[in-house]
C-alpha cells in the first residue's frame, strides 16, 4: 500500500475491502489483550522454586537473622545479586522490598520534600521546577512528577536514546530543571538500548544542569536479552565516576520480570552522598525490607550464571511472541509509509508510530474489534501524545497464537484507519 | 527502702552497701540487653513453616495469580485475615506489605501532602499543625511528626488511655491539632489497655475537632494476650459507627510479632473516604504489595482458632520473661516510692518510672554495669522526658536467666541513683 500515490478510486476500493476485513473480524468476537508490560503465567512458573528453596533456614551466610527486625540496606547476598544485575559495587547498594517503583518514588520524594543533601536541597524550596521526559516513555515515572506537580517537558526519543542535543540545550537554558527519566536498556516503550555516546553525555549533564539534578536511571530491562549477542549497554556508573558526577545518577533495577512480578527485590543504586540523604528519610518510614524474601533471590540465583541461564528460559518464551509482532509489522508497513517502528532485541515492548493523528482512532478501531491496546497517549507526560501517533504494543502475556491474531488485527485497524484519514483529506 | 524518713546516717550506709553491690556487678562484665522491642529467635521460630507452606502452588482460592503484578487492596485471603485481627469487615481493610510503620507514614504523608479528601484537605496547606501524642508513647511515631515538622504536644498517659479531660480541652481549644496516636492495647510501653470509655471519647473526637482530624490508632499488639483471660479492647470501629465519626480514625496492625518480624503483612482498615484517598495516592507509588506473603500468610492461619492458639505459644515464651521483671520490680519498689510501674498482660514492654530527674543517671548506671536500655526519653517527642523519670523495659528477646540477672542490676541501679539523689539534697 503506497498511500502517497494512490488515486482517489484505488483509496475506495481500499476502504471497502478493508472495512469487509474490518467487520469480518469484528463478527468473530474476538477478547485479546496487548496492554499488559507483565510476565506470563508461563515466566512466572520458571521460578517457581522460590518457594520452599530456604529450608527453613533463615539465616544469612553472616549469621544475620532474616526473620527479624532491621537493616535499612538489605541482607548482603541481596546486595550482592544487585552487583550482578547493575554492575555497581554492592556497598553503593540497597536491597529494598518488592518494587523499583517505590525505589523511585521514595527517591522522588526525598529529593523533592527533604532533600538529598540536607533539608536546604530539597527541590520544592526552588519553587516549580521541572523535569526532562524522553518520549515516548513510561506513564508511572510521569505520573510521580505528576502528583508532585513537577512540570514534565517532553524530549524526543531517538534509536540512540534521548536526542541529547536538545537535552544539553534545555539543561544550559533552565536551572530549574532538576532531573530527567531513562530507561536506558530496551527503553519502555521503544526498545532502543542507548548508545555509548548517548550514556556518556547523560553521566556528564550533572556538571551542565543546575544544583541538585538527578538522573533517574531506571534500568528495568538489564538482563533481559533476547538476542544471543545482546549489545551491552555502557556502564553510567563508570561514565559517571570518569566525569566526576556520580551525585548526579541514581540507578533502579529489579527481579519483578526476572522472578515473580509482585514478590520480587528491589535495588537502588547510587553514590555514598545519594544514599546517606536517601537512608536518613528512608529509616523514617520503615525498618527494613522482607530479608526473608531477599535470601530466597539470593539462594535462587547463588550458582554463578544461573542468572544468565535463567533469562534465556524467559527469552525462549517471549522471542516468538516479539517475531509475530515485528513479521505483522514488516509485511504490513515494511515498503510503506504507514507506520515506523523500532526492532527491539529485549524488553517488553514493541513501539509503533502511526501517521500522525491516528493512534487514537486505531486504538479505538482495534477495541471495538476485541484487541485492547494500551490507550494511546499513555506513554507521554499528562497521557498528550502531542502527534497523537504512538502506540505500544505489550505481547508477553497472551499466547503466540493470540499474539498473531490480535496482530493481524492491528494491521488492519492501521490500514484502515490510515485510508480513511487520506480519503477525508 | 523507706527513703522519706530515712536518717542521713542510713542514706549514707545504704548508698555504701549499693555502691558495693554495683561495683561488684560492674566486675562481672556482663553484657545484657533490654533495649529491643522484638520477638526472640524462639518466637520466631514458631512461624519457620511459612517457607514452602504453599508447596508452590500460588493461586488464590478466587483465582488471583499471587506472582504477577496487580492489587492495591491485597489478596481477598489477606484481608479476611486482616478481619480477624482488626475485627473491622475486610472490605474496609487493605493488606499491604511487610511493615505497617510504612502504612503509617504513608497515610501521614497522604494526610499532609495530598489530602486524604482532595488536595484542598491537605494539612500542609493550614500552615503549622499539631499532633497529640500520649506519653510516654513510640519513637517511631514521633519520628514520622518530628520529619514532617508536625508540632507534637503530649498528653499524659493514665492508667485507662491517655487522659481524656486534656485531649478534649486541647480540641476544643485548638484546630490546628489534626491528629493523635494511640496504641490502645497494651500501650507502647505502658502496656495499658484503653478502657471502654476512653475508647468511645476517642471515637466521638472527631466531632469536636476542627476539620481533617484523625486519630492514628496503632492496634501493634491486638492479639498479643500473655493472660488467659484478656481485657478486651472495645471496638474503636463500631464506636466510631455509632458517633458517625468513621473519617476520624484509621487503624494499623501487622502479623510482625505474630510470625517473622521482618517478614510479615501489615494491614490498615479506614472509612471508605479514607481508603479512596489513600489509594489514589498509593497507586502513585506502588502496583500492589508482595501478594505471595500474603498468600503465605493467610494458609498459615487458614484453620479456624490457629491465630488463637498460636499467640498462646508466644505467650508461653513470653510471659516468664515478663513475670521475672515485674517479680524483680514488686521486690524492689512494691513497698516503697523509688518508682512506679503498670502490669502489663500482654504487649511487649514493661514501663518504669523512676523518681524525677533520675532515669538518664539509672540508664547510665546500668549501661556501665553491662546492661542496655532504651536511652531515657526516648518514649518522648523530641527524645525529651520533662521529668527525666521513663524507662522502657523490653525483655523478649534475652533468655529469663538473663532478664534475670539484668533486673537484678536494674533495680539497684535504680535503688544506687534515688540513693544519691536524696544524699546530695
Amino acid at each position: 500500500m503506497q498511500l502517497a500515490n494512490a488515486s482517489q478510486e484505488q483509496l475506495n476500493q481500499w476502504e471497502q475491502s478493508l472495512s469487509a476485513e474490518y467487520d469480518a473480524i469484528k463478527a468473530k468476537g474476538l477478547s485479546l489483550d496487548l496492554t499488559r508490560g507483565k510476565p506470563s503465567a508461563e515466566q512466572l512458573s520458571l521460578s517457581d522454586a522460590l518457594d520452599g528453596i530456604l529450608q527453613q533456614n533463615y539465616i544469612t551466610d553472616s549469621g544475620v537473622d532474616a526473620r527479624n527486625y532491621g537493616g535499612l540496606e538489605g541482607i548482603a547476598e541481596a546486595r550482592a545479586l544487585g552487583e550482578q544485575l547493575m554492575g555497581v559495587p554492592s556497598s553503593n547498594i540497597i536491597a529494598g522490598g518488592n518494587s523499583s517503583l517505590t525505589l523511585m518514588y521514595q527517591l522522588m520524594t526525598t529529593a523533592y520534600f527533604f532533600g538529598l543533601e540536607g533539608a536546604d536541597s530539597a527541590w520544592q524550596k526552588e519553587g516549580e521546577i521541572k523535569f526532562l521526559c524522553p518520549v515516548p516513555g513510561y506513564d508511572r515515572h510521569f505520573s510521580i512528577c505528576e502528583q508532585l506537580g513537577i512540570e514534565m517537558v517532553n524530549v524526543p526519543m531517538t534509536s540512540n536514546g534521548p536526542d541529547m542535543d536538545a537535552v544539553e540545550a534545555l539543561l544550559r537554558a533552565d536551572s530549574s530543571i532538576k532531573g530527567m527519566w531513562c530507561v536506558p536498556k530496551y527503553s519502555n516503550p521503544t526498545g532502543v538500548i542507548y548508545s555509548d555516546e548517548t550514556v556518556k553525555r547523560i553521566a556528564a549533564l550533572g556538571s551542565i544542569a543546575g544544583k541538585g539534578f538527578r538522573v533517574f536511571w531506571d534500568n528495568a530491562y538489564a538482563v533481559h536479552d533476547l538476542s544471543e549477542n545482546p549489545i551491552k549497554l555502557l556502564s553510567i556508573w563508570d561514565a559517571a565516576q570518569a566525569a566526576g558526577t556520580q551525585d548526579s545518577v541514581i540507578q533502579f533495577a529489579s527481579t519483578s520480570k526476572i522472578t515473580h512480578a509482585g514478590a520480587g527485590v528491589a535495588f537502588v543504586a547510587a553514590s555514598d552522598k545519594n544514599l546517606a540523604g536517601y537512608k536518613k528519610v528512608l529509616g523514617i518510614q520503615t525498618i527494613g525490607a522482607d530479608k526473608i524474601n531477599q535470601l530466597r533471590h539470593a539462594k535462587f540465583f547463588a550458582v554463578p550464571d544461573s542468572l544468565t541461564s535463567h533469562m534465556q528460559k524467559h527469552a525462549d518464551i517471549i522471542k516468538p511472541r516479539f517475531a509475530s509482532v515485528l513479521k505483522h509489522l514488516e509485511e504490513a508497513f515494511g515498503d510503506n509509509d504507514l507506520g515506523e517502528w523500532e526492532s527491539a532485541d529485549g524488553g517488553y515492548f514493541i513501539s509503533f508510530d502511526t501517521q500522525e493523528g491516528l493512534a487514537k482512532t486505531v486504538v479505538a478501531l482495534a477495541g471495538e474489534a476485541g484487541v485492547k491496546l494500551t490507550p494511546a497517549g499513555a506513554t507521554f507526560p499528562y497521557g498528550k501524545d502531542p502527534q497523537d501517533s504512538n502506540i505500544r504494543i505489550a505481547p508477553t502475556v497472551p499466547s503466540v497464537e493470540q499474539v498473531d491474531e490480535a496482530m493481524n488485527v492491528f494491521v488492519t485497524c492501521v490500514k484502515l484507519a490510515t485510508v480513511r484519514k487520506a480519503l477525508s483529506k
